[in-house]
């Protein structure tokens, strides 16, 4: 497994590179509106953000950059988002996470055989994916911007394809100024944005099992059963946490009727969990639906996708374990399948590792910057999960505070898949074992 | 082990029995200086905080309670500090954690006879240190206070005994109303009481093996070397965060010369680890400085002892297991040993209930109260590791944020020695195990 080290540090190198690009061809000066050079830190930082798909910005997407800009960052995401997955599923497999792909491959020799016909079909089912939903949904947005809203049709189908690509990237950006509070009232625009934003958020492994099995769920991989119900589950939570917390809320959903109420409650369950369009302003959010911001970006979307956090399996991996620990039971599991002892301590070391980034850089920018705390917290969650929301500071940080999203960024969204990777894949162990003892704990 | 249940059980009603009984004995009339009853929520918040050891205050204790009020307050932080460090021992024992008493043990017979001896000496063992300890300290405070203050010899001893007692018990309760932030440039009165709390918040486990093998420290458990170690380690991260962070502060160390700022700095990176005694404004530390005490308080002190908190022991567990996963190992410890896998399982455990809890504690409080989420979580990492610090919000809770305070407190303390002991006792397993499959996570 010594040849596989070289991708893990291959792939780092190649969302540099892209990152590096994007930052010169928005250094461009027609890459602004008002034609002069953006500055260095704004063109890296939007360009970090592209190809994470964060979707987090310090300028305005459709006032301060060009035609030519918001095209560079358009195809920053799309590179950004295909590199992600593509890169996370060959990883897996040269690893040899099965991804659902080799259920029933009995020998090393058939599984050799298949390593390259997996990567193959698993690169041209993400094309395939791509291309189709990505034109659906343009389609279906277009003519919503056309028919709805009186846009020409260049104009309703530029920003038809920026959100449709957005969207399935999980990228966040958005081609209006104020991101999709104009819709709000509008399921017919945001209704397909999450659908394509739920579907994406599953990640490729599951994906590929939907696409084998459809809904005959017993015939899931155990990654796949994890991965759907938890997002529901996760979905409802966030759903009825933010439509009890901002029912009243004069500044977000306090004024509309029930329709509305519920269309954007239901949207802003979708958002944090890695896609970061925002149809309310997130600033006006009550504090305790910032918790419930907190945890649901923390957590994230599915393993191998585009979207970030620690991912929805990690956070039921660790919940088996407590809920086998409170019933006193030996075997973690769910789904009447137990979990290996390695994926419980790879599952808590990407959480820990998570938390502990988290906050290093939370403490940092508070060092460095007047702002509120919590203003803060959410922003390095933002960043690390890239999902892009935004409580409104982005635009005010100090430059070392943009220098630290920029790190949580690119770590957040780069490292954690060639970390996962490392972790699936071992070391070299110890020749001899210590004795056993235990402390006492708790 | 069916037999321990009834214990488990039992604990919980007594230290509740002890918090009705404060309750009412504060709600006297003549327990207020102004002979007046205390209303029913102030004298519940207040006797619960001194039972669970904890320290944050409703009112200000010397003038709002009476000699007899006082009195009552110290008695219960006396009787619950004693009754948590004998209550866990004593579960403990029961459970099979061998405490470093049963090293040499051989044979199950040995064990058997030697139990009821264990619980005799360990009672023993630490109604003994109480006396001394608390009477050493008592005599040195006494005399600093009239040699130093010219307080008279009565009212010096008062103020000596009830900040002994209450530093032994890290109860965090002072009888100063500005609690300890007259006396921040006297290392004499400040010195005698960080010395207390250092020792006692090791734990009893700890102290009895220190008792037995003084500094030999190759001889000491794995429990009391990570304690100890883990200890120094969090002191010194601490100390120097909290000297570079308030260094400037005009509002904390910024006025003060260099010795000041070092004998702040150290008394502060103590509190936060369970005392809660305050030298210096806690609400006029910097964010970055609150950062660092939601770590130190959420950490605490050690396991079977009056320090609240994860307990030092279970978070150096999660950190060797991330160490060793990251280092590529198949098993994880310290100090040349090995952790056994429900001993990791149980740190996992005990993380994320306290985790949880305090998240869904501080959404509520935030729900229903418009103070600032970082005070609110300040507060309730406070009041869930028993530490007593406060940024000044405390007497500005709502009714219900009180409540959950008090839930956090008892379930802080009493919740954590019987769910450890609970979860180290096991459960009723199933007769059968499922398949094993693993989903990808990260
Ligand atoms: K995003
Ligand atoms: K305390």
């Amino acid at each position: 497994m010594i040849a596989l080290r070289d991708p893990i540090r291959l792939i780092p190198l190649l969302f540099l590179a892209a990152i590096l690009v994007g930052t010169i061809l928005l250094s461009l000066p027609f890459a602004t509106t008002v034609g002069a050079r953006a500055p260095l830190l704004t063109a890296l930082f939007t360009s970090t953000s592209a190809v994470a798909v964060t979707g987090l910005i310090v300028v305005d997407t459709p006032t301060y950059w060009s035609g030519f800009g918001q095209g560079v960052i358009l195809l920053l995401f799309q590179v950004g988002g295909f590199g992600i997955m593509t890169s996370a599923t060959l990883l897996g497999l040269m690893a040899g996470r099965s991804f659902g792909l080799r259920d029933r491959m009995a020998t090393q020799v058939e599984r050799n055989r298949l390593e390259k016909h997996d990567a193959l079909s698993a690169l041209k089912l993400i094309l395939g994916i791509t291309v189709v939903v990505e034109g659906v949904v343009a389609i279906i947005l277009t003519a919503r911007l056309m028919g709805g809203y009186g846009e020409t049709p260049g104009l309703a189908l530029w920003h038809g394809v920026f959100h449709s690509v957005s969207a399935f990237n999980n990228a966040g950006f958005s081609s209006y100024s104020d991101s999709l509070m104009g819709f709000q009232d509008d399921p017919l625009f945001l209704g397909p944005i999450m659908i394509s934003i739920i579907i994406t958020a599953l990640g490729f492994p599951v994906m590929q099992d939907l696409r084998a099995h459809g809904i005959a769920w017993r015939r899931w991989s155990l990654h796949t059963k994890i991965t759907v119900w938890g997002t529901a589950a996760l979905l409802l939570f966030g759903f009825v946490a933010i439509l009890a917390m901002e029912w009243d809320n004069p500044a977000t959903l306090g004024p509309m009727g029930w329709g509305s109420k519920i269309l954007n409650a239901a949207f802003h369950s979708v958002m944090p969990r890695t896609a970061g369009f925002n149809s309310l302003d997130v600033g006006a959010f009550h504090d305790e639906t910032l918790m419930t911001n907190f945890f649901l970006m923390f957590v994230g979307g599915g393993s191998a996708g585009t979207a970030g956090g620690i991912k929805v399996t990690t956070f039921f991996v660790l919940f088996a374990i407590v809920l086998s620990e409170i019933l006193g039971r030996q075997d973690s599991g769910l789904f009447q399948r137990r979990f290996g002892r390695e994926i419980q301590r790879q599952a808590l070391t990407v959480t820990v590792l998570s938390a502990t980034l988290i906050f290093a850089a939370t403490t940092y920018i508070a060092s460095i910057s007047g702002l509120p705390l919590d203003d803060i917290l959410f922003e390095c969650i933002s960043a690390f999960s890239t999902v892009g929301l935004s409580t409104g500071i982005t635009a005010k940080l100090p430059a070392g505070g943009l220098v630290a999203l920029i790190i949580l960024m690119f770590v957040g969204r780069v490292g954690t898949i060639t970390v996962a990777t490392a972790l699936a894949l071992g070391g070299r162990d110890r020749p001899y074992r210590y004795p056993q003892e235990n402390p006492i704990v708790g």
